[in-house]
């Protein structure tokens, strides 16, 4: 079934009127008919059972009629990740959504080139991925922002998992088993790695885990998969059957 | 440094002609002189160091100089995937071979609908990624059979991990730390899932371990890098660091 996003709240009998973009894709792309049904979500009242009230082709209207699922909090993880190359970066926010990262932060490192981004654009594909795989919430993008200036700023008591290169760092799952659940942060680097000065400021981070992927060379939307996967088998969401 | 996988045997001072294609990547795209270093690995006789010795735009000519590393061989891991959309496999087996599967197999299931595929291209694409991520060989990539027949011709021994949506299945990190190591092979399905029937027979083989990957629903290639990365972090080459 359509799973829809929309900003209003949601509550039994409420009519709401969806943007042009949705109402379109449910008219003309998806050719719904009055009275066919889809599901709704917000962030923050579950997901709610609706079905088209009223249908033009530039304006749709729905009703919510009932709640199929409570709004319920997801791992508090986030994504942090160098801007990379646009469609590797697009790729792995739309992975961020899929495996349920709360939200993806982007950041400036030494070798990072790239200096802005279109954050709507990357907003929007985290939407539809969030459709798609069942989410009760879009993971929030977040400007970039200087690696250096996210450790200042840092949150106490979020965990970082940092995904070292360099070799001496420990196995993942050796790392990620002997670490403690509650709020976590992946970095992913840029394609070319971290600096000496980074990689040295990283390290030194008590709220810091490094670990390896392995021996082999990995790009960074692997690398970002990867990782994600390991931590919601770790210690997320893949723990419970 | 630039790696080339080479059809050539490799031994100190043997005189190796590149093909056109290879040629014009160095010549022409990456612009080597005479004299300029690079590695080639052929899969058989590990890895060299070796330069170019001379140099025409459609024509290449290298030596091989030194071995840096021996072959040796990676994890016995296959990946079963149905033929899914174009991209969505390229993207497959471009991460496979980053992941270090030993072979990609293609399957015809039920719900599949492609039946052909480019063969050429999809082993071009494992090739450009075992050059990039540093590994000794090139997955294998076979060419589509249908699950029955995949599963009547089971090889001996070989273990399978079946990624089942259908939500009983134990959580995949529970599956793998109670799995054997050995030969395996990885199962993906295509974006409709398995049929009844197929599940059905898959749960029942006693060499296929079921698991979860999560509680969203996970396009097929963001599912076959997780499984990857997990399997390898559980029962393959990144328990080393």
């Amino acid at each position: 079934m359509i799973r829809l996003f929309i900003p209003h709240d949601l509550a039994a009998g409420a009519e709401l009127a969806l943007d042009h973009g949705q109402s379109h894709y449910l008219a003309s792309v998806m050719r719904l008919a009055a009275g066919d049904q889809l599901l709704l979500f917000n962030g923050r009242d579950g997901e709610w059972r609706a079905s088209v009230s009223a249908l033009g082709k530039r304006a749709v209207a729905v009703r919510a009629e009932a709640q199929t699922r409570a709004q319920a909090p997801g791992p508090d993880l986030d994504l942090i990740v160098a801007l990379v190359k646009r469609a590797r970066l697009e790729t792995i926010v739309e992975k961020a959504a899929e495996l349920g990262a709360a939200r993806v932060r982007l950041a400036l490192t030494e070798r990072t080139n790239a200096d802005h981004t279109r954050l709507e654009r990357l907003t929007a594909i985290a939407t539809e991925a969030a459709e798609q795989t069942g989410r009760l919430d879009v993971p929030a993008i977040a400007a970039p922002v200087k690696l250096e200036k996210l450790i200042d700023g840092w949150e106490p008591g979020r965990r970082l998992l940092f995904c070292d290169e360099a070799g001496d760092a420990a196995p993942i799952l050796e790392a990620l088993t002997a670490a403690p659940a509650g709020p976590w942060a992946i970095l992913i680097g840029p394609e070319g790695g971290f600096s000496a000065k980074e990689r040295e400021r990283l390290r030194g981070l008590d709220y810091a885990t490094p670990a390896s992927l392995g021996p082999r060379i990995l790009r960074a939307d692997t690398a970002a998969i990867a990782a994600l996967s390991l931590w919601q088998a770790a210690l997320g969401d893949w723990r419970q059957s």
